[in-house]
């Protein structure tokens, strides 16, 4: 069987390297300066995201680009990259290893191309839509947990002006640790769901989540068999409401009942 | 310069080592009966722990033992080892890479000897009281931030009945996320400490720790440059009362502020 979209992975986990290579090579870098406290933004950063930027452009001139630090439209028509240079910004700025590069290709059918590059953690994940989903080459799988309290979870809290009520939001995160194996919280979205996909939590809810967060990681999870969905009641996708379930599938419809209950 | 222990440090490093080996080696384990929700305990987790303490024994015999899987007494008199020979049970069980081995040595003067051994993150983490600590060899210093707000924080979450106030405590944790870079949960108090000795995090606190979860890192913490001490009001020392701040020393009266606020 060949491999759909074989330039685009090629294009994807190129850039992510390169980016990798540039983010990892530097030592813990300076602060340029700050947008809204953890959103921490650097100079290697935004050396990175002009570096994949450029590598797509050369190769696919024609497809759009959206991009974390210079993100200006969030219209996905067409062909659209999206791509987060350095997700788990707080951690890499404190030297913490839970950090990576993300890159997806999104066409008209959703998530087509996903690459989670993390190189503190010696960890590529790829995926492609139909191709299945990838640690270091190694064919990933969600996790077999069949009921919701036999669960591991992860999670993002929400911390920025505006996006959420943080009592509510952690009192849903109080529930889900009372009544599961417990809830992580590693601070890189795009490897909450690679993780996800690598079966070692079986589910990852956030909400305030960007595209750029979660575009690759969700391919990673649907192509490793899991399930993607936006939070219950959500008319809009989860790439455009920024809500986002992830699980293996079984414990879905678990979080699901207990995500809703919170009325976050 | 001579390392204090180098016996105990051998010793120590050898058990850890081979324990870590028989964890990683078979797999993820099928469970053999629950304590209480996240407080799995698994077949290798005994195996692991008979392995250290028959160590342990043939080296120092007249030494006391204390370990997580057969703590029958909590009398830390004389020389006593402080063993739990799988922290983050949890995420083992659930094939997430956050465990390990922690061997620590305490005498009248505090802990001695420490370990912390990650085999899923290639991690080896030793100190020893006055002798420095290391990850893989390499000397450890704390974090240089200064700054409470600029701070990034790991904690645990307090999940068995009786030990502490879920609501209370999260509301401390969102606190500390609205006022901070943010917090982590990795689900290992171990090596919570160690990334607190290795300058990832700023600091780590938590409630209803028992000894074995944290005597290796707060050796590891102190001898990294960083603080250790009880929760504001504690009349006894964390290794008792199970009431951790573990800090790189600048943001501990931060720390200790909002968590003496906090009333947990």
């Amino acid at each position: 069987m060949t491999v759909p979209f074989p330039a685009e992975l090629a294009v994807a986990r190129q850039a992510a390297a390169e980016a990798a290579a540039l983010i990892s090579g530097g030592g813990v870098p300076e602060l340029v300066r700050e947008k809204a406290r953890a959103d921490l933004v650097t100079e290697v950063d935004e050396a990175a995201e002009r570096l994949i930027i450029a590598r797509i452009r050369r190769h696919f001139p024609s497809d759009g680009i959206i991009a974390e630090e210079s993100a200006s439209r969030l219209e996905m028509q067409g062909r659209t990259w999206i791509i987060d240079p350095l997700d788990g910004t707080a951690n890499f700025v404190h030297g913490h290893p839970f950090a990576c590069v993300s890159v997806a290709l999104v066409d008209e059918e959703g998530p087509a191309v996903g690459v989670v590059h993390a190189p503190f953690l010696g960890e590529v994940y790829h995926g492609v839509r139909g191709g299945g989903a990838f640690l270091n080459e190694r064919p990933l799988k969600v996790s077999e947990v069949a009921s919701g309290p036999a669960g591991l979870y992860a999670t993002g809290f929400p911390f920025k002006e505006g996006k959420g009520d943080p009592e509510l939001y952690f009192r849903l995160v109080a529930e889900v640790v009372g009544r599961s194996h417990g809830v992580r919280r590693a601070g890189s979205a795009a490897l909450d769901c690679a993780y996800v996909a690598a079966g070692r939590v079986d589910a990852y809810f956030e909400i305030g989540v960007s595209p750029w967060d979660v575009a690759a990681g969700l391919l990673l999870v649907t192509e490793a068999g899991g399930r993607v969905t936006g939070w219950p009641g959500d008319t809009q996708p989860p790439l455009r409401s920024g809500r986002v379930l992830a699980s293996n599938g079984r414990v879905h419809a678990w979080l699901e009942e207990l995500v809703g209950r919170a009325g976050v």
